[in-house]
């Protein structure tokens, strides 16, 4: 059922959801509150935008026009929906397209920063899915795979910009390799766990367009406290 | 000068070392017990092992046959003296030889584990190296760069034999490329953190001959306190 939320650590901004398609996650307010965003910085493109969570946190942090683009059109409706009801039009533009399709329609060395929420899972022979599912194209590289993702954000990133990523711990290995592999070089991680004790089970990874080589490994975030509530470094990324 | 020190936090263990030429470190310590050492282990490898730490600790954990090498003979000397007064020859063999040239001699498929604390820092045109300096041997790519290891371990590995070695979080994606260039899947890996607020300054990094591909991030190891102690996890590593 389709509802509208208060977003997550962010009373002023409302999100429209439908927890049958998905909910809005974590991950989507880590991933702008990680990356670098210069204060030059004037086009930012998100792919795979959902809701629209990331282009509206960035909305918070820059001026910069945001563009997104989702390929469903059901959850395309909702991100307009969400982009209205916070009255952020002139800043936010959506597109219901194939990023893999519409890249070849925009020009080379467009964009100062990529952000993606990308699917997180392989596709293996393993895997049954359903690929009507909402929740599936969300989650396993059915539409858009690391490849992919890496070979667009070469073509439409400016030199020197940006590509910010958010996704599985697992897949470390395979997401350094496409950076490194499409001249983006890896230049920040994060990683976050869910409480002491645990493995990490976020990634954060930004990588810069023809950057030297040579990466920082951030302080780790923890989530929960001992007791289950959100440490103190989370809500530092929350607005209120 | 030369010395003999008990060893950090194995008090069993002495040490004999001189701080002209190079100083144990924590990384020595860091490594073996980062490592996953299978009770059958038989045979386990410690390249560039300096004045034999690592084997050292390594044999406070396993009753495998340890093998190591060291290329600077007054190194290796300290190295063999430390073994002898740790009374340790029937389980450590220490050889005075250069690993590109012995791992040729060596049948393929020979080790359970291989270990190593390599040189940190590429080689460059603006690096003014002394190439008879014994630290500058020991922290700079000159007798073995990532390639070189790279290629050794995957030759003298066993089938899913293990690759450990500590390094500098700077040099990750490096490292990586090159383990999995050489069918060593990285598997697991530790950050250590020299104390809250900081960025990583230690990797530790541990690999699978033939792996699967999926890698554990452990959680982050501090290595101080805000009191500039030891924290009680650093403390754990030790046997004392």
């Amino acid at each position: 059922m389709k509802k509208i939320n208060y977003m997550l650590g962010y009373k002023d901004i409302n999100i429209v959801q439908d927890e049958d398609m998905f909910k809005f996650s974590l991950d989507s307010i880590l991933l702008p509150t990680f990356i670098s965003i210069n204060p030059t910085c004037k086009r930012i493109l998100d792919i795979g935008t959902g809701n629209a969570p990331i282009p509206l946190v960035l909305s918070t942090k820059t001026d910069a026009k945001i563009d997104c683009v989702e390929i469903q059109k059901e959850v395309y409706e909702m991100g307009k929906e969400t982009i209205e009801i916070n009255k952020k039009q002139n800043q936010i533009t959506i597109y219901n397209n194939d990023i893999n399709e519409l890249y070849k329609e925009i020009e080379a060395d467009t964009y100062d920063i990529i952000t993606c929420n990308p699917p997180y899972f392989k596709v293996s022979d393993k895997n049954h899915i359903n690929k009507n599912d909402y929740k599936s194209l969300a989650r396993h590289e059915i539409t858009l795979n690391l490849e992919q993702l890496l070979k667009i954000s070469k073509k439409l990133l400016k030199n020197g910009g940006i590509l910010g990523i958010v996704h599985r711990p697992e897949r470390l290995v395979d997401i350094l390799q496409e950076f490194r592999n499409n001249n983006i070089e890896p230049k920040k991680i994060q990683y976050v766990y869910p409480k002491k004790g645990k493995n990490a089970n976020i990634l954060l990874v930004e990588g810069t367009k023809n950057g030297k080589p040579g990466i920082k490994i951030l302080e780790p975030l923890y989530v929960y406290d001992e007791d289950g509530n959100y440490t103190e470094e989370i809500l530092s990324k929350f607005s209120d």
